[in-house]
């Protein structure tokens, strides 16, 4: 197989061995691996992999096509269309996933899409979910609406019945986020003055974070998945307290198998109707061969896009 | 009645009119009410009472004889020895208390460990198992373990059979620390070198927490309850998304009649028993009596005491 290998800081499309499905698992041909802020950081050596994946190949989903099983695994999978949640790995031509970590692709999504699924609405879905346990008729502001993790947020938070509040710095997004699902689309600078909110999905950091943990009401729930703006705030601990607020951090990643195929059976169960149904869709920004790699991480770090970068590995 | 009321910063004993019950509410006949960290900041004008206690006395927690009652409350309460948690107002011969914040005060237990068992008990309840759902086998850490609160929580811990590391200043506290249930006695230089924790009931603040953060077991929680030391401490984001930390800030004064309510029935379900069994016990480092109310806030304001400051307000 050829992988997208992460060699002293530079992504270089190298030959590796082909990898052995352990009991249980699938070797899938990977079409196309969505990127995340994730992959970004291990490749500065900022968020090492964890064991049982590859320490230097990056990719935290794929879709493709199953193209061996392994021990306990029916051979009738084989040639199935999927999309997956890996803890590493997935840019590559193939990728061994736990068969409970797989989704079923909707007929009539590209892989392309569904290659920028699995991480951005798992990854959303349990934080907005089982960690804030967001309900109908809260708010819901999702900083960073504009990436991922944040058109995922957006669509579910519409799901749930949730108002939602989209924050971006590019303007030039309110339509494409009123679109997903936003009932308003804010500026950082527009927060103060702005209605609390019940649950923040912080996607953004530092930059955004102090000024939506001022806007959190009694009892809120802050769930902070990414911070590419900075990892540093510092927090009055009394308005902690006098509003009662929950901070959770959460990371999929560094999830067991087992608590990982949680996430994805509560993504099946909650969103896999709504994905069939053609309720949720994957904006897209940017497709770039895998063997660009360069390019195409160049293409998620640089501001104003919307939608997901994806790596076309295979034919889709 | 008389009450002691914060004038200008100054606390006077000085007569005010006798309360008046509400439907469903008790007039309770003070015998004596714990200080706690919370009238201190009350005083200084840094945590307005909630509506509808008085906004200048103080008090959190009283033990004493229903003295009347208020519509719908059967007359047999008058003169029942109760101990109940209150939104202010404790620091008085009378004070007003909705009926379902009362608790039974076991025999042979004084009035004035009595008056020191609701807000520390009640705050520690909440906070250990309502919030951080602390189970058997999990290791906590209780900073400020030589308080009020602290002490309440070591002995929970215990009865919940975690293990307690107890964090205190002065280590002169060793012994009655271990006497409480305490498995291990740390300062706060000593954590760098210690066994990670699930649960960290956080009562000191910004001397303590970021040491503290940093021997948080993955998945660990963090309830911070006070923040006497300072409440403003720098947070490490991706340190809290690695360990999926969950931090909460929680107060009881703010919470309703109902929510309060609630509280209080969990700690009667729970600890009643162990109360009436001479399981758990208030440390009292000073009684003081009501007409002092200076006195006694320099002595709960002294670094280095064990236990409850307590006000004698009536014959206990």
């Amino acid at each position: 197989m050829f992988a997208l290998v992460i060699d002293d800081g530079a992504l270089v499309w190298r030959e590796r061995p082909d990898p052995v499905p352990g009991p249980g698992d699938v070797v899938v041909e990977v079409a196309a691996a969505g990127l995340n802020a994730a992959d970004l950081l291990q490749r500065r050596g900022l968020y090492p992999a964890p064991p049982g994946v590859p320490a230097d190949v990056p990719g935290l989903e794929l879709a493709g096509r199953v193209a061996a099983v392994g021990d306990g695994v029916d051979a009738s999978w084989v040639g199935r269309t999927v999309a997956a949640l890996t803890g590493g790995g997935a840019q590559a031509t193939h990728c061994v996933v736990p068969l409970e970590h797989l989704l079923a692709v909707p007929e009539g999504v590209s892989l392309i899409e569904a290659g920028g699924f699995p991480e951005a609405f798992c990854t959303a879905h349990d934080a907005l979910v089982t960690q804030a346990g967001l309900g109908a008729g809260e708010r819901l502001l999702v900083t960073g609406a504009a990436g991922g993790v944040g058109g995922a947020a957006v669509q579910i938070g519409r799901t749930l019945g949730a108002h939602v509040v989209a924050l971006t710095r590019n303007r030039r997004h309110d339509d494409a986020l009123r679109a997903l699902g936003a009932d308003e689309v804010v500026g950082v600078d527009d927060l103060a003055g702005s209605e609390p909110v019940d649950v923040v999905l912080e996607l953004v950091g530092a930059a955004t974070l102090p000024a939506a943990l001022g806007r959190v009401r009694r009892r809120g729930r802050v769930v902070v998945v990414g911070v590419g703006s900075g990892a540093r705030v510092e927090l009055d601990l009394l308005a902690v307290m006098a509003s009662r607020l929950t901070l959770t951090g959460s990371t999929l990643r560094s999830r067991t198998r087992v608590e990982k195929a949680d996430v994805v059976a509560r993504v099946e169960r909650d969103l896999g109707p709504r994905w069939r149904a053609g309720e949720l869709r994957v904006p897209i920004a940017e497709v770039v061969d895998a063997r660009e790699g360069e390019r195409a991480y160049d293409a998620f770090a640089r501001p104003g896009k919307f939608g997901k970068v994806v790596l076309r590995v295979g034919p889709a």
